[in-house]
């Protein structure tokens, strides 16, 4: 273990031997596992890299603890990682927990000092990364994410609540500063010039890359962009909601691993899911195993991309006509023989706002995985490098169009329907 | 003295002949005050409704002290009030010293326990409304605030400095929310319907109050920029900036009272100075003693105006060139060939929506002092109703108007043109 970073007095890494007496101690683990805690077995399943993650199994069920590791160690170098985002994932998790029900995992107990969440244990889910790259088919998950995302956006935002309560939150998470960071730098900052930490399949995309931070258009757009993400406390974000954030099976979605989190765009989170989706269509004919093999999925990939976007808008507006009790847009001044015609409209503007910012955002995500620091592996799975890169190209299209052109669209259709074309050009 | 409100334990009101013994601890203050304590004055000047106030004299000079009051009785009834509200108003001035210099009070001493600032005495300074009222110039104040703003918005931004920093702050001030909430109430919610705490000129202004309460378009034009008070975090603001809230001399221009500080759009700052010069413009007819008398005065406001604005702007924009080291719209994106031109242009942008926002929230802060709780001196001073009702209507049409097409101007000097024709139509 790396000792280097600093560390609080009464942290140790958790361990499987002793892991049973520790969780004997919280009666709702005792429920859910059943039996003796001596009949309770655990297993470190985690990478290692970023946090401990260990299973443990009971008689009656079983469930999960994630403890934080103080450091970050996916590209060589140590890189030192505060233990305090256990804190905002768990904070996160209580926030949005009355709002949008089993859509994340229950948290059964979170304990400070050794930065450690246990929690329900998702079984069979799988990360819907991995799925969309072996090609499986989740009936709901547009429509459940778009769901999640207008429940949890809409209860943290003053639309839904008085300002007093945003407000205290907002300075909760105004200390995550940790990870705020790293959004900042390998989101907003370092994509859009050399930088060491930046990586390109090369020499396939240099010319690509080059003409990307050439482009002072669209450099301008991610700038603004950003710029906002630091200054605009629309709601509480999860802050990194792509798809290797969500678990499925056929029948449920689940969102995990919101250490990310604080007051933000509400078009990050939107962006983030929308920009996955459309890596992974991007990715579809380089992972194909022949010619037009995944031609209907990548149909079924938009189609989900469609549904998430219409079940966000459609939820986020019904909350706000019925459940609109906070200090923004105050229902009180729109009493009067024809308030509701031009409430109605300032919905609509604030929902395009919304659209045009999800496109913004996914091109951003969409841009610091082709030629960023940390990469998806819907590309890195294709091994041929011509073949990524053809991929990539599509997706660096497409960034570059929607940075360009994210306020043109009048809808989520129209803005799928042109992606073929842009992604050919 | 109202015992109701809640008071912590170790706090006492100040009292004349117990201030010397308190302030002799103070290094600074015995400096400035010179000679032994037992020769120094006290006098309490304030007016006892929000704040006790003492002046405190010595041989070689003179200091301030200002304690908060936990309770405000501006009118009638009882109406508790958070002493933390002297906590914020220091940390404001902690937060702009660095970069506003002497246009701020220099700040001696702060007492967390007693909740009072010992500060510099401002003297032979006037409150600027008075001024006005009375028809005084002063040759700078316009250009001296704009060059404030400018200053106390762009350091506290994160076009400055890295976010870390702003979001400590935020964290910092998200919790003066008591006073947030007054200027919620009282600036963009209450005025646009019918409330027990609002007041209007009757029944000379019945219809016009009527009119704005059905112009739909007006209140959700008020209602975005609302919204957008309490969802962005430009820049840290003072809050309620009006021009009683500016201390003059012939030679100097000092802001005071930041109580209301937190992070906000910065309009809201440039616009309630802005409104508080126009409401003075109204207010000039009604306080002529003879008609035309104040024509010129009227002039000199709106020069005022001018100089404001292109203070601010150009400060701003001078500041963004020279010191935007911060995270938002970072440096190292813009050092490729064309990029310097793109970068002016998003200038522009920034300026051109700061310049919106100060039109709009200059109109909300003129609509709440016309048909809202609290009032100003200004029209009030006017004793006829009539006379009153009249400036007042003029007012009331310039801020509709700005509410309306605040973006549609492309100078100040177009929008202070059409003021004249707005407030006779």
């Amino acid at each position: 273990m790396n000792t280097t970073a600093q560390v609080p007095a009464g942290y140790r890494t958790l361990e499987t031997a002793s892991l049973a007496n520790w969780l004997a101690a919280l009666p709702a683990v005792r429920e859910r596992l059943g039996g003796a805690p001596g009949r309770w077995t655990a297993r470190e399943v985690g990478d290692g890299n970023l946090n401990l993650v260990f299973i443990v199994d009971g008689p009656e069920g079983s469930i999960c603890v994630k403890q934080a590791l103080p450091y970050l160690r996916v590209a060589g170098p140590s890189w030192p990682m505060t233990l305090e985002r256990a804190y905002y994932e768990q904070a996160y998790y209580a926030a949005v927990a009355p709002h949008v029900g089993a859509a994340i995992p229950h948290v059964f107990h979170y304990d400070p000092d050794q930065y450690a969440i246990v929690m329900e244990r998702l079984t069979p889910h799988v990360i819907l990364r991995r799925g969309l790259i072996a090609g499986h088919r989740y009936a709901s998950v547009g429509q459940d994410i778009g769901d999640y995302v207008a429940r949890a956006g809409f209860f943290t935002s003053d639309l839904a609540e008085p300002f007093e309560r945003k407000f205290d939150r907002i300075a909760r998470f105004a200390g995550n500063t940790d990870l705020v960071r790293i959004s900042v730098d390998l989101i907003f900052t370092d994509p859009y010039f050399e930088h060491p930490r930046n990586r390109h399949t090369r020499p396939h995309l240099d010319r690509d890359v080059a003409a990307l931070r050439c482009d002072a258009a669209a450099k301008g757009a991610a700038a603004e962009l950003g710029r906002r993400f630091l200054g605009e406390t629309q709601a509480l974000i999860h802050g990194d909601l792509h798809s290797g954030s969500i678990m499925v099976t056929d029948a449920d979605t689940r969102v995990i691993d919101p250490e990310f989190a604080f007051y933000g765009p509400l078009g990050f989170d939107l962006g983030a899911f929308l920009g996955n989706l459309v890596l992974a269509w991007c990715a579809q004919p380089g992972l194909a195993l022949r010619p037009g093999e995944r031609d209907a999925y990548r149909d079924w990939i938009l189609e989900q991309a469609r549904a998430f976007w219409t079940a966000f808008h459609d939820r986020f507006l019904g909350l706000w006509r019925t459940a609109g009790h906070g200090d923004a847009w105050p229902a009180a001044l729109f009493r009067e023989p024809g308030d509701g015609a031009a409430l109605e409209s300032a919905r609509r503007q604030y929902l395009d706002a919304l659209f045009a910012d999800m496109l913004g955002y996914a091109a951003c995500k969409m841009i610091r995985r082709v030629v960023g620091f940390a990469h998806v592996a819907d590309l890195d799975d294709i091994a041929d490098p011509a073949r990524r890169a053809c991929c990539e190209r599509s997706a660096l299209g497409i960034a570059r169009h929607w940075l360009a052109r994210r306020r043109e669209y009048g809808s989520i259709e129209d803005a799928l329907a042109a992606l073929p074309e842009i992604a050919a050009a």
